[in-house]
């Protein structure tokens, strides 16, 4: 990518790209870099200052990490996103880790924490953005926490299922218990569980070959209500 | 209270204090008002815009309700700190609902959310104020839902009542297994199933003339680890 398509990347990021000076934005092009990550990839460790990743292509999946391995999905970024929080120099009153994996195949551009940080520390409109970037995440966040610890489950698969669907436009989920219950945050028991009930009540069919079918989307957002 | 006392709150309180105009401070000032909460007294309840509250003296729970009315505790304020969550006019961001409600006898101050956010609107330094106070709220909800949802219930529950009896400086704790439970985010019977467990093992003595006393600190520290 040259300069002035990163140029370019940044107007339509940055809403503060006209208001800090040339030598500033010429720092911010000089501290980014292009990288690939393959699917499946840690791309964010803990809390160490990977910089502010910008996604262009692919999705990223940002989530929590217990001391036993156990795992809860925080939300995913997608082509557009900007993800804030693996930039910790920037964001001190974030005192939380989190890690973030490639979900697909994915480009992204990295702004370095560091030449990032000395822009914001300068320009009070580069710290409101950033700030009410990883705001916003904070509410999604919340709507996690709501969903995992008040919401029933068969309430939370049945969203799931939903969102899956609408997202690859086709009625049929290739995912496999396992990562279902990964995505959730919950036990593949318990998702493999509430599938079971929801192949008896004919809202779904399931095989090995075919993937899960939705079969009856008007129930199934019925549960969802 | 006086404006003289007022202002010294504000001064103390603020940081910006002394980046606004005069103007600026009357108009905070004029919007302010004090306020006594009794124990147990809803303050905010959901997503209106309460106002930036202070906490003079006793202490105000932020938690969560779901539709069926559980809660979860997402942390408590004390003599000194400020609500920002109360005052989403300013944090247009913040899309979830907290409630608050006053768990001792409180006195407060209430600063007028509208008049704040106008303050906001012209002070870049009032925005990045209130947005730190809020992401630093951030990392006591990821840290509850990280002990919620990963944490054993031993661990939760020996964390929960040290905390307690350093709180008070008393190692006797007058609370009801309900009203642990209500604090905690979990079920009356998991506390007392954990509790029924703390007493076999000799940490704990518990009666309803003397309530809770912890009766071996270093082994219910040792489970906190």
């Amino acid at each position: 990518m040259d300069t002035s398509r990163l140029t370019e990347l940044f107007e339509n990021t940055f809403p503060f790209w006209s208001m800090v000076s040339e030598d500033d934005r010429q720092t911010l092009i000089n501290s980014s870099y292009e990288v690939s990550f393959d699917k499946g990839r840690n791309i964010h460790d803990g809390n160490e200052c990977t910089g502010i990743i910008l996604i262009r292509s692919g999705s990223l999946r940002v989530y929590m990490l217990s001391e036993d391995g156990k795992e809860i999905t925080l939300y995913r970024l997608f082509p557009g996103d900007l993800c804030v929080l693996s930039a910790s120099c920037v964001l001190s009153s974030i005192t939380f880790d989190v890690f973030i994996d490639s979900e697909e195949n994915s480009e992204c551009v990295v702004v370095g924490g560091c030449a990032y940080e000395a822009i914001a520390r300068k320009h009070p409109e580069v710290k409101i953005f950033t700030y009410e970037t990883a705001l916003s995440r904070f509410s999604d966040v919340m709507w996690v926490m709501q969903q995992i610890l008040f919401m029933s489950m068969d309430k939370r698969l049945a969203i799931f299922l939903l969102d899956e669907i609408s997202k690859t436009e086709d009625d049929t989920i290739r995912l496999t218990h396992e990562q279902i219950a990964k995505y959730m945050g919950s036990a593949r028991e318990v998702v493999s569980r509430m599938m079971k009930y929801f192949i008896s009540e004919g809202l779904i069919t399931a095989s090995r070959a075919d993937g899960i079918k939705i079969i009856d989307k008007k129930r199934l957002r019925a549960l969802t209500i």
